[in-house]
C-alpha cells in the first residue's frame, strides 16, 4: 500500500547529518557505473570500487556515475566526500521519504524526484525516489530500485544521437528529468483507462467491491497530487532559476518539461474531480437500487395483501354469510380478485413502477 | 469521449525535438495553402509542394500560410527550417495533447488554443488543436481536421472589409483568436440550454439515464474548464506581453478578446455549479421517490394487515365464540372493518401522506 | 429565467466594432434627454434628434445625456463618433451580456453595471446593462429598459441639494454608480428575508415544491455572484484607478462605495452558504420523514402480524386441538392477545417510536 | 435572528454623508462622559450638553470622549464638526451595519468594530457596532447599546494601573481594541462547550430540534466569520499602518492583538469544520436509525410470515389432508414452527441484526 | 478532549503584561537547570534558587536554561526581568494557548512551539506548549509538563557529539526546533496506521462506534493542522529572517527544517481527505446494509405472501369449491406452491439478490 509517511522512528533523535537509510530494507549489492563522454568521446564502465569514480571528477568531459541502491552509506558517504557534497543532501538521497525539491549549494544542484511505475495487474502505482546531484562536470544519479529509467537515455549517449552528446552535463540533466516526468503521462493513461472502466461498471454494479476501488482510486490520487505538485516546483525553479550550472539554451528545454509537469497536474486534478464524480454516482446507484427493491416489495404487498384479506373474510366461520352458499360465490369472487390485480397493475404501470 | 490525456506510450524516450503525431491516426492529405495581402493587393493559392511558400517569407506584405492537416512530419519540418522555428515548437504543433499556451521566442510567437465543436445529436463536445506562429511579416495556422473556423476571416481579407487588409499580421493574429474565442459562446449557448433542459426533466425522471447525462455533463464542464483557464492566460500574455511582433493599436482589440474569455470562464463556474446542483437535486429526488413508494406500501399495509387479523380471528374454530352465532354479526363485522378503513384513511390525510 | 450566456449567435463571424444589438429583442423607441449644469445654471431637454446633444460637448458645464434604448445602432453610432468613443466601446454597449468591467481609454473612462431589479411577486432577480461613460466635461449612460434608477439623482440635481452641482462630472458618475450599488442592498434585503422564509419551511415542507424553490434560490446565487464579484473590481479600479478625470476629493465617496461592494460580496457568500444549509437540511427533512413513514409501517406489521398468526393458528382444522373446545378458550385468547399489543407498545414507546 | 444586512431600504437615494441612524430603532436618552488624563492629572464627567466636550480638544492631555448611543443625529453631527470627523464617517457610525474596518484620514483614523455578546439561555450571538475615532489628543467611541465593555479600562484609567496613564492616545486606543478582541475569545468558548455538547447528543437523538440546533451554529459561525476575518485586516493595519497617531512603542501590543486575531480566526475555522461534521454524524445517525427501524420490521416479518403461511395451510379444507387426522399432528407442527423460529433467530443473530 | 480555545475568562480585563497562568493547574515544584558549553567546556546543574542562573548570562560559552513548569510567575518574572524580555513575551510564555509563532525583539528571538505526543491506548493526541528564547550567548526553554523532548539533545551535548559543541547558541536552537518537528513524523505514523486500520473496518463495521471514531480522527485532523500550518511558518520565518542572531550555515539547517514541516502538512492533508473519503464509505456501507436488509424482507414477503394468499382460498368456506373434494387437490396445491417458490427464487437469484 501507498505510504506517505516512512517509518523513521529509528531514527528520531539522531544528530542531522548522519547517515541511515529510511525505505524498505535491501540487501542486495549497489551496482555503480560510470558513463563519460563529449562530443568525440565515449565511455563506460562498471564500478567495482568507488574509488575508481574519483579520477573523472577533474577531467573536462561530462562525468554520469550511476549509482542503483542507496542503501549503504559508506558508498554515498565516500562520494559525497570526495565531490563535495553537503552532509544534509547525503541524508536526504538515503531518506527515500523526501518529497521532489530543488536545492541549489552553489556547487552543486540537488534535485530530488519521484520515479512512479505500476505493478501487479491492478496497476497499482508504486514510486521510487531518485536523487540527481549536478557538479560542474558530473553528474550523480541515485536511484532506490532496479526499475531503469534512465536506459533510453544511456542508449541515446552511447550512439551519439542528437544533441545530448554535443551539449554540458545540464543538458544531461534535462534529460534525465524529462524521462522522470514523461513516464507520468503513462501512469495517467493507465489511471486514465481505468477510470473509463469504472465509468461503465459503477452504474450497474453496486457491490462493496466497488466501493472498494473507487476509494483506492481516490487515495492512489491523493499520492498522485502529492508527487506531482512539488514536481512542477522543481520544473519551474530549474527553467527560472540563476543557477550558473544550467545553460541559457538548455532553459528553453526546461521550459518544456515544466509544460508536461502542469498538464500532468491539470490531468490529475480533472481525474480527481471525476472520481468524486463516480463516488456520486455510486451513491446515487446505490439509492436506485434500493427503490428498485422496495417497488418490488410493494407490489407484492399491494397485491398479495387486500387478496389475503378477502380470501380471510370468507374463511370467516359465521353462521350467516348468504354468499357462501351462493352456487357461483367461488367463480365470481375469483373473478373479483382477478379484476383487483388487473387494475393494481395497470395504477403501478401509469406510476412507471415497472 | 473526451481524453485528457492523449495516447503517447510509444513516444516515451525519443529525443526532444523528434516529430511524431500524437493525436487520432490521420490518412487523408494535408492541404496548405497561402494569402499573401496588403491594403492594395490580395493573392490567394492553393499550394501543391509545400516549396511554394517559401518565397513569400521575405516580402513585405502580410503573408498567411494554412495548414490544415499536422500529421505529416515532412511538411511541419521543412516549414519550420524555411521560417525559423525551434524544434520543440515543431513537436508542440504535432502533439494534439498541448493545452492552451503562448511562448514568445523574440523572433516568432508561438500560441496554441483549442477550437470547440460538437457533434451528434447529444451536442457531445469536441476539442481540435489549432496552432498559429506569428513572425514578422507573416502567419502560419496549423490545425488537426478539416473544421473551418477561419473561413469568415478569409472571406473579410478577400473582399477587403474593415481595418483587417489596412493592418500588420498581428491584428490577423487578434481576428484568428477572436474567431476561437467568440465560438465558446456558441458551446456555452448549447451547454447553457442542456442544463436548462436537465433541470426541468430531473424533477420527475430519476432514471438510471438522467443519472448518466449529469455525469456526463459534469465531465465534460471538466474538460471544457481543462481547456478554458489556459486559454485566459494566453489571452493575458497577449495583452500585457512584451512582444515587439504586437503593436500597441492592436493591444486594446486584444483586451477585448481577454474580457471574452473571463466572461466564458466566469459562465463554465457558474455552470459547474448549476450541474452540481442538479446531482443535488438528483439525489433529492430519488429520496422523494423512495417517500412515495414507502407511502404506497404502508397505506396499504395499514389498511389491510388489522383488517386481514379480524378476519383472521372470526375463522377461527373455537366452539363457543359467540358472535359466530349472531344473525347480524356478520353485516356487522363488515361495518366496523369499513369504519377502520375509513378512519385510517382520514389519519393518513391528515398526515397529508396523500 | 436567469441567463448567464446571452444568446450571440448570429453575430459570431462580424469584424470587431460591427454595432449589433444583443439581448432581449426591443421594438420601442429610444429616449434621449440632455442635462446641463453648473453651480448656477441648471437645464434639462428631452432629445428628439440625437444632433440636439452635440452642441454641450464643449462647453464648460457638466453635461449628462441620458439614453434610455440602447437596440439602435445609429444612435449609439452617431454619438460615439461625435464624442470620440472607440468603436469596440459602441460594441460592448450594444452587447447586454457584458461583465461589470471598467476600461481607461485616458480621453474618457467606460464602466459597465448590472442595475439587478426583482419582478413578480416571486420577487424574481433580474439584470439591466448600464453604461455609463465619462468624459472631460461630460458623461453618457445608456440603459436597456425603462427601469429608472436615476431618478432621484435627476431630482437632487434639480433642486440643487447638496455636493452634487458644485463639483463636477466624476462626482456625477460616482453618485451614479452609488445609485447602482445601494440598489444591491435592497435585493439582498429581500433576498435575506427569502431565506428565513425558506428556513421555517423547510424543516416541516419536504414537497418538491422546496426543492424547486430552494434550487432557485441556489441559482440566483450564482447569477448575482457572477454580477457582484466584478462590480467589487469595478469600485476598486475606480477608487484606485490613475485617470486624471476622477479628483482626489472624489476617491474617498469612491472608497465608500468600494466599501459597499465588499459588504455585498460578504452578504451575497454568506446566503450562499445558507442557501446550500437548507439544501442540507431538506434532505435531513427527507430522511427524518421517511423514518417516520417507516416507523408507523412498522408498528403496524409488528402488532398485527404477530395476532394474526395467533389466529392462523386456531384456525386450522386439526381434529385434535384440545384449546378449541375450552369454554373459555376464546376470551382467553383475546387476552392474551391484548397482551401482545400492550407489550409491544410500551416496547415501542420504550425506543421512542412514538 | 442574526441579520448580515440591515434594513436600509429608507435612506436609498439621499445624497452621501446624509445621517440617519440604521440599526434597532431606540428611544433612550444619549449619554456621553469625558475622561481627561495624563500620568499626573485625571478627570472625569459625565456630559449633559455636548458642547462641554468641545473645550478638551485642545488640551494637551488626553481626553476620552465616550458616546452611549448612535441614534441622535444632532450630538454626532456636532461632535463630528467640532473635531473634525469626516462626513461620510459621521454617516457610517450611524449605520450599524457597517464591516469591521479601518481608515485612515491622516488628521485621524477611524475604527469599526464589533462588539460580540450572548443572550438568553441559548447564548445566542449578538453584535454591537463600536466607533473609535483617534486624533491627536483625543479618541471618541461610540456605542450603539448599554452593553459596556469599556468599564474594565475606564478602571483602570481612573486607578492609575499599568503604563495606561503614561503612554497617549494610541495606547488608549490598543486597550480599547483588544479589551474587544478578548471578549471574542469568552464567546468562542462558550461556542466550544456547546459543540461538545452537540458531539454527544447528536450521536443518539435524531428529532428535529437537534437538526435545527446544528443549522442555527452553521448560521452563528457564518455571522462569526464576517465579523472577524475584517476584524483581522483592521488589526494587521493598525500593526502596519504608516499612520503618525501611532507610536512605535505601541506596534509590539498591537501586534498582540492581530496575534489574538489570528488565534480566533484559526478556532472559527476549525468550528465550522467541526459544525460540518456534526451535520455529517447527524445524517449518519439518521440513515443509522432507519437501518434499525428496517431490522425490527424485516426480523418480524421474516419470523411470523412463514409461520402464518404455514398456519394457512392447515388452515384449508380439502376433504383429503392426512396430517389434520393425525392425533399428534397439531403438537407436531407447533414443534416445527418452534424449530423455524430458532433458526431464524439463530440466522439474524450471525448477521449481528440484534 | 482537545481544546482549540484554552479557559481564559478569568484573565479578560487585566492590562496587558500581566502574568498569569493559562493552561492546566498545576501544583508540581518548578525545575530549572543550566547547561553551560563550549567546544572544550561542559557543565551541568540543577538550580534551586532562579538567582544561579544570572551569572551565566554575560559569560562568553553558550548557556541553555532549561524550565519545566510555567506556572510560577515569579520564576518567569525574575527571568525575564534579569535576561531583558519583553513583559507581553513572558505573558505568552505562561499563556499555553499560543499558536506557534515565532517574534524577533531584535535583542532575542521569541519562538512558541507544540510539541505533540499521545497518550492512552488509543493514541489520543496531546500538545503541550514549548517556548524558545534565543540570546547572545544564551537560550531558555520552557515547558509546560515533564515530557521530555530534549533529552536526546543533552545527551548529545554531554558527551560532545558532531557539530553541536563547536558552534553557537542558533544551532542548539535548530537542534531543539529539529527534535520537536521530527516527533510529529512519530505523531503521523501512528495516525496513518489508525486510517489502514479504520479503511479495512468501515467496510464491514456500521456501527455507532465507528462512526464516532472516524468523527474523533476528523477532530484530530483539525487540531493536528492548527498546530502544523504555524509551524511552517515559523520554520520559513526562521531560515529566511534577517535575525543577526542566527549564523549563515545555520540557515541551511534551518532549510531542513521547512522542508520537514511542508513534508508534514503535505502528509496531513492527504489524511484529510482520507477521513474525509472514510466518512463517504461509511454512510455507502450504511446504504449497502440497508439494501441487504430490504433484499431480506422482500424476499420473504415476495414468497411468502402469495402463497399465504393461496391457502387462504382454500381456507374459505364456500359450499360449491370442486377443488377441495379432489382426492389429489392437497398435494397438487403443495407442488404448485413449490414451484411458485422455485421461480420467484430463480427471478431473485437473476436479479443477483442473494
Amino acid at each position: 500500500m501507498l505510504k506517505l509517511i516512512k517509518k523513521r522512528s529509528d531514527k528520531i533523535g539522531l544528530p542531522p547529518g548522519t547517515l541511515a537509510h529510511i525505505g524498505r530494507t535491501q540487501d542486495r549489492k549497489v551496482n555503480v557505473s560510470v558513463i563519460d563522454y563529449d562530443e568525440e568521446h565515449f565511455e563506460e564502465k562498471v564500478v567495482t570500487s568507488i574509488d575508481e569514480c574519483f579520477p573523472f571528477k577533474d577531467n573536462p568531459t561530462v562525468t554520469w556515475i550511476y549509482v542503483d541502491g542507496i542503501h549503504d552509506p559508506n558508498i554515498i558517504k565516500s562520494l559525497g566526500d570526495h565531490f563535495g557534497i553537503h552532509p544534509l543532501v547525503l541524508e536526504d538521497i538515503m531518506n527515500t521519504g523526501q518529497r521532489p525539491k530543488l536545492e541549489d549549494f552553489d556547487t552543486f544542484l540537488y534535485v530530488v524526484l519521484k520515479m512512479l511505475y505500476t505493478v501487479g495487474e491492478h496497476n497499482e502505482i508504486r514510486g521510487e525516489q531518485v536523487s540527481i546531484v549536478l557538479g560542474k562536470n558530473f553528474i550523480i544519479t541515485f536511484q532506490e530500485n532496479e526499475i531503469d529509467v534512465f536506459d533510453l537515455i544511456r542508449d541515446r549517449l552511447r550512439k551519439s544521437k542528437g544533441r545530448i552528446r554535443k551539449v554540458g552535463g545540464d543538458y544531461l540533466m534535462y534529460a534525465l528529468v524529462d524521462a522522470i516526468v514523461d513516464n507520468y503521462f503513462l501512469i495517467l493513461e493507465k489511471f486514465g483507462s481505468q477510470i473509463e472502466d469504472m465509468e461503465k461498471r459503477v452504474m450497474t454494479d453496486t457491490s462493496r467491491d466497488t466501493l472498494q476501488k473507487i476509494y483506492n482510486m481516490k487515495r492512489e490520487m491523493v499520492f498522485l497530487r502529492s508527487s506531482i505538485w512539488p514536481l512542477r516546483e522543481v520544473a519551474n525553479q530549474l527553467e527560472r532559476g540563476e543557477s550558473v550550472l544550467i545553460q541559457e539554451k538548455t532553459r528553453t528545454y526546461l521550459r518544456d518539461v515544466y509544460d508536461h509537469t502542469i498538464q500532468i497536474i491539470e490531468a490529475v486534478e480533472a481525474y480527481r474531480e471525476m472520481v468524486s464524480g463516480l463516488l456520486d454516482i455510486f451513491l446515487s446507484s446505490l439509492s436506485n437500487r434500493m427503490n428498485e427493491v422496495m417497488k418490488t416489495l410493494t407490489i407484492f404487498a399491494a397485491i398479495f395483501i387486500p387478496l389475503t384479506f378477502i380470501a380471510g373474510i370468507y374463511g370467516m366461520n359465521f353462521e350467516f354469510m348468504p354468499e357462501l352458499k351462493l352456487r357461483w360465490g367461488y367463480p365470481i369472487l375469483l373473478g373479483v380478485m382477478l379484476m383487483i390485480v388487473f387494475s393494481l397493475v395497470i395504477y403501478f404501470r401509469k406510476k412507471k413502477w415497472f
